[in-house]
């Protein structure tokens, strides 16, 4: 039995995730794990506040295209057809969470910039996603 | 080549430090990694503040020789003789950062409580570590 048996991989879709999903697929590999792709949009008016005067939806709808778009090229560009892809929409640690525990995931990858100070008082993602999980997370230094 | 080469484990010498130490060999056989265990005993100033009308020293050295006690049994009790061990006194983070740089360390392990709210502002050790580590970090769910 591997360490590990289902990873969730949480990536951002930019060039950062490459190192990301590099690290993840070897340690899929190397543990015999089934990875999933997890990539979480924000709705805009997490944003920008729930109260600005104009209609977000088709906006919202173009970002998710956009996302779908670039996850498809991802996968592609990685070659990773037979890796399990998720696009959701919602608070990023919350939904990184909320799939994780849906699929008895027992890793999640995330990476991390290793901020300091005033950042990490706001909050990384990565510390977020950190804070909460009821299962292991290696952060990849990004 | 493995995922990684030098992974430093910092355990608490309790016996949460079980559970990450068993994940770490799994992780270093699956690799080929080497495993280096810390132990940081922070000095009783960081913690009761640096102007106690007493001389700490003659407790701060039994401190030590229990950690040093408890590490020796816990590395027989892993059967880890062939791990090399690390007995540091200062602030944790900074230590472990310190020696992660030092052995040119690519992952560090670490147990996680996951904790929340209140805790997190006030830092836990996981999400001190992983902050400022310039190499991976895999938090443990304890």
């Amino acid at each position: 039995m591997g360490t590990y048996q289902n990873i969730l991989v949480a990536i951002d879709l930019n060039e950062e995730a490459d190192k990301v999903v590099r690290k993840a697929c070897q340690m899929g590999l190397q543990t015999g794990a089934k990875l999933t792709l997890i990539h979480v949009t924000e709705p805009l008016s997490y944003a920008y506040g729930g109260d600005i005067p104009m209609d977000l939806s088709s906006i919202q709808k173009q970002l998710h295209e956009h996302a779908e778009q670039r996850m498809s090229n991802f996968v592609q560009q990685h070659k990773l057809d037979d890796v399990d892809q998720l696009l959701v929409s919602g608070h990023i640690e919350t939904e990184v969470h909320r799939v994780a525990n849906e699929l008895s995931s027992d890793l999640i990858v995330v990476g991390s910039h290793g901020r300091h100070g005033l950042a990490l008082l706001l909050g990384s993602t990565s510390n977020g996603i950190l804070h909460g999980a009821t299962c292991d997370v290696l952060a990849v230094r990004i």
